[in-house]
């Protein structure tokens, strides 16, 4: 095939693709916050969620950060959070990870605590983005009751995103989702004896 | 079972998994940058690569992000590196997607154009992490060597780490990176009608 073919077929090929990308963009009229699911196994759930906030804020947006289990150990993103954006509210669960505390009955009030802040969050129209980090695992250990959850973030401002992060969910938090996508652990650097990185995995 | 037993339980499980995981911490001995890639069809690639960068900042890394592909459209990860971010070395290919300028020998110029400073900042020995965002496209799309891409990444200095996203990657490109998730598209809220929102897609 010479340069000439390549061309044309390629500028079919292109074609083709734009009238489907063109007609979906079409189709998409809605115009609303949306409720986003990162879960599965492998890495990039929570930097998704912090990718997101960048966004927001180059937009100017107004966001929320929950993280659940997480605010023991000093991560990347606390520290930007904390020394470059004083304007978004961020609040930490600060207990760390169960198989840490080994303390039921103090993670469930933990956890309850947190959620009064997040439920806050929720009901703010300031808010355009509202990040639940590792909420989750609260929902599988039951120590969040689910159906209080799912109706506080359906009953969230119409315009306002929230982004949900962390292993599992179940179908009931996923009924409530616009979008769902699943991280699949394909190969891990922490499996070859690679210690997790600064910037990349905290 | 009564809360006694539910707390003794607990504590069982998590020691258990506490043991799991300090193992696995034990075992990561090696100290070096990491080759990460962000595949799949799902939401959530480029956001993932952006948290990253705000994780490396709050380290006060220093950071080179190339985009591929985009930069057509301003982007809220492009209006907050440039509002915010001066020290962040940034570059876009800004040709926008293939099936948008369908002219291929122009596409081609401008991978060229974009991998050559994608190469620079690989060979960086100042740059903690790189991301080089779509860049997968431009190797199913046969715009890059494959063979040239692979080598500079593997040739990079040793505490850098890079991260590459976009759909598809190919088994080359998968051996010389050593965390690999592949996010897959469970929903979308574009399916729903539902248009691409400000601060979480873009």
């Amino acid at each position: 095939m010479d340069n000439n073919d390549k061309e044309a077929r390629h500028n079919r090929a292109m074609e083709k693709q734009k009238a489907a990308v063109d007609a979906g963009v079409a189709a998409a009229t809605t115009d609303r916050g949306v409720a986003v699911l990162l879960t599965g196994d492998g890495k990039g759930k929570t930097s998704s969620a912090f990718g997101m906030v960048l966004r927001a804020l180059g937009y100017n947006q107004n966001v929320g950060v929950i993280q659940f289990i997480k605010g023991v150990q000093l991560s990347g993103e606390e520290h930007y959070l904390r020394d470059h954006c004083p304007d978004v509210e961020f609040y930490q669960m600060g207990t760390g990870f169960t198989w840490d505390t080994q303390d039921r009955s103090g993670d469930i009030a933990a956890a309850e605590r947190t959620w009064e802040q997040a439920a806050n969050m929720l009901a703010n129209p300031q808010l355009d983005l509202v990040i639940l980090d590792e909420l989750t695992y609260m929902l599988a250990f039951k120590y969040l009751s689910e159906d209080t959850v799912l109706k506080a973030i359906e009953a969230r401002p119409e315009h306002q995103s929230v982004v949900v992060t962390g292993r599992g969910g179940g179908s009931a938090l996923r009924s409530v989702m616009d979008t769902v996508s699943e991280i699949k652990d394909v190969e891990h650097a922490y499996r070859a004896g690679i210690q997790a990185r600064k910037g990349v995995d905290y």
